[in-house]
């Protein structure tokens, strides 16, 4: 019966309502497409308390020469297959949580195998270039059948950094040339000798009391220049010296969004209105303001196409750079390869940064005016790596050859709408819902976050949170229907424990 | 003849000390030890004027994506091995350059080869951990049996970065944290209603105004924190928003060293007293003082053992953290394994900085107290790269191996020694020699600096500069006498031009 139910499941795709409570009682039923790994288990395993003896020994050593207060888990990644996280005591949970949202094709995949053990790879390793003085012949091919090939829409440049907050930094240093360039009047006005001398003493003109505007609750990163557009939790900034830079509010939408939806859009009107007033009368000008598609250290926090709409026409106005951090939101999470593919803007945001599931990092533009006037202003030694580039290329590959992030797309909705039945039945458990039509991107607000984080390892789930309430979900882009189907079984496990 | 001469160098190990001279009218004539790299040329091949016809319409094609203009020569990095580098036009160059300082055991290693065909080099690169929540079980072991084993004396503990830029930037933010925990009374002591909210808008106390001091022409990186360190060029600087933080002269001394040796000590007890007056007296208060042993970017600029043992008492007295930065002078290049061994200090620095040569960056510590007293405070997604760790572990086991350290010391001294006998016979061209006991890390300053390097390109010699005047030479730890007298030969020709 239940292997009847199966091959029938698979012979449909269209979601089936009621699969969640009908779950609860007869586990093999699933939505069943073919699995993009086929050794995947069909469920996880959970063998030991968690953290299990192993794991707890081998901390202890860990302990010894590296800070492990962080530590979630001692992984075994050789044990570690596709959408399953293994641990040292052989306990083998689904991972939504993915390295902080950054696998983006799954563990031990078998194409990414074979791009690192190419010679093409090893080369790549072995001769680290200082890619700004000496890439290689490769280096252009290199990006533009990988990097590029992923630019967003009207941008075909690209600057390759190291991680998220060097490639939001150099995006920032990209803006503040670009800003007094036109304060000089163009790219041939020369330095002043107030600015030469200025700048040797951090002082301005030279080093100039210009800002990046950013949000409330946002997160961009923590070192300094970063870190000072940073506003997710005290934690992530205390003790840390910053510039004075202004922060507006953040949309704060209720759910469901379409029981609110004239309260919501005078909430974004209201934060529209703060982003131009301040542009207008911060006293340190703004050279560019920084948004998250989807806040996501800062709590999942939404807003909808008309509000970036409105950043896009408020920035252009004033002629300020309209920078879009898709470090957590890129390459396809959100069913759409980058986020803001979704707002349908007028004009293309003058800067995107990435990193996390690209596996490599930078930022992309197109307006050739912000590559600054003069060599060696937008440098430094290694300048990314081109190791990472292939890997991002390979990456690539994959999300084009399983059609990923249609598949995340589909799977997302799919599971968006079991967590809507699980809401219905669980309203305590399950507040705000949101991401809707976001892919997987989805997240919900819950009163014991941390312990409901601590229980989702005991059923065989590996979670993480954001903000203060959120539980996120952050799969990786080959995460199905199926993992969807056994995740909102564990879920609902949780709630019934 | 040729052929026996040439073996009958291979049984003296002593330096010759008419090589120089000699070599220029008898090519075939060299200090000859056992080759490190058996398959590499015997001596630079230029084929094509520099940049020849591929070169350039590489160049031209890379330029629609990526910035050329710093552009040195585009990289046939298959064909580069041991210390020469190759371009697409079949020219070979001895290369003392080796990415901005940043190789270490030659191109092509066949050992770090070896080791980035691992199965572990596999697992690491396709399964990217967040090192501070998902660790794998290895990372203790890889940890140890690499990083660890190259510690600087007295430091045990490390942090895991990137590059230069954030392995200087999160030591900073160590030090910025340690200060404020002694401020509050100890790593027991609560933060502060006002801590909380006003760092959240970026404000004092929460986001102190506290400084790092560093010194004129030091070169610390270019993100914001760093690059509000760095104080080389006027143009790694403008239009950047810095800290107004504090920088302290740095020796200016004369050469040669012996002839002004009263007057080079008062030049060091000058900005020694500079310093602690900044640290009693500026009004952000100084945190930290950071130094590079010796100012590579800057223009390479040295001062004694002396003057840092005055900089490490003089950070002891007044509780300030004494951060060494060793990116570029770390892992072998000065004949010590860290620069800041030449000095023998009486207690070491509290935080040494590192990157480049290791191929991996971070730092070291070993004060426990420089871990932040709560989780999550220095912390990222990647944390480092345990790809890049196992490599930096393959390059300790070559330098073991083959005596790296020590042959740069020697092979440095060798070399010393003829550039002196050159700057005798070339007092214009040679001007200022410094690195004396220094391994290769040696530099001069020349009138016509730019004209030089690229006139060394035409004679086989891939050379960089620093500062505003100087040739700097940064040859691999492979580097070997043979080389040196190439190295010395081609010199001369250009001189000679």
């Amino acid at each position: 019966m239940a292997s009847l139910l199966r091959s029938s499941a698979r012979l449909r795709s269209v979601p089936r309502l009621s699969a969640v409570r009908f779950l609860s009682t007869s586990p093999h039923l699933r939505a069943a497409e073919k699995p993009f790994f086929p050794d995947e288990p069909t469920a996880p395993k959970v063998v030991t308390a968690i953290p299990g003896p192993k794991n707890q020994q081998a901390a202890a050593e860990l302990d010894q020469v590296f800070d492990i207060r962080s530590l979630n888990m001692l992984t075994d990644y050789t044990h570690s297959i596709g959408n399953y996280i293994a641990d040292l005591d052989g306990n083998l949970l689904l991972d939504v949580y993915a390295q902080i949202a950054s696998i983006p094709v799954g563990y031990n995949n078998p194409n990414l195998l074979k791009v690192v053990q190419t010679p093409e790879m090893a080369n790549a390793l072995i001769n680290r270039p200082a890619l700004g003085n000496f890439p290689s012949s490769e280096w252009a091919g290199i990006l533009k059948t990988g990097l590029l090939k992923a630019a967003p829409k009207g941008l075909n440049q690209v600057f390759t950094a190291m991680a998220g907050s060097d490639a939001n930094e150099t995006a920032y240093k990209a803006a503040f040339m670009y800003r007094r360039q036109l304060e000089r009047g163009g790219p041939d006005a020369d330095f002043s000798e107030s600015d030469l001398t200025s700048t040797m003493v951090n002082q301005s003109p030279g080093s100039p009391h210009l800002s990046i505007l950013s949000f409330k609750k946002a997160f961009h990163g923590r070192l300094f220049g970063s870190l000072s557009t940073t506003r997710s939790k005290p934690i992530h900034k205390l003790d840390i010296p910053a510039f004075d830079w202004p922060q507006a509010p953040f949309p704060s939408l209720k759910y469901p969004l379409e029981e609110h939806a004239q309260e919501n859009a005078q909430e974004e009107q209201r934060c529209l209105a703060e982003v131009e007033r301040l542009i207008k009368e911060f006293h340190n000008p703004v050279a560019a303001v920084v948004v998250e598609p989807i806040q996501s250290e800062g709590g999942d926090n939404h807003a909808s196409p008309a509000f970036f709409q409105g950043l896009r026409d408020i920035t252009k106005k004033h002629n300020v750079l309209f920078i879009v951090d898709e470090v957590q939101t890129g390459v396809g999470a959100t069913g759409k390869f980058w986020a803001h593919d979704h707002w349908n803007l007028t004009s293309p945001p003058d800067i995107v940064t990435f990193s996390k599931k690209a596996q490599a990092a930078g930022y992309y533009y197109g307006n050739p005016a912000l590559r600054p006037n003069k060599p060696y202003r937008q440098f430094n030694t290694w300048m990314g790596d081109p190791a990472r580039a292939l890997i991002f290329r390979g990456i690539l590959q994959e999300i084009e050859r399983l059609n990923l992030v249609e598949n995340t797309a589909a799977t997302g909705d799919y599971l968006y709408a079991g967590l809507e039945r699980l809401a219905k039945q669980y309203p305590e458990a399950i507040q705000n819902l949101r991401g809707k039509g976001q892919g997987t991107f989805v997240a919900w607000d819950t009163p014991k976050r941390d312990e409901f984080l601590a229980q989702a390892k005991t059923v065989g789930v590996n979670i993480g949170g954001s903000g203060a309430n959120a539980v996120r979900l952050r799969p990786m882009l080959v995460f199905q229907k199926h993992h969807a189907d056994l995740l909102l079984e564990r879920i609902e496990k949780i709630f019934k424990l």
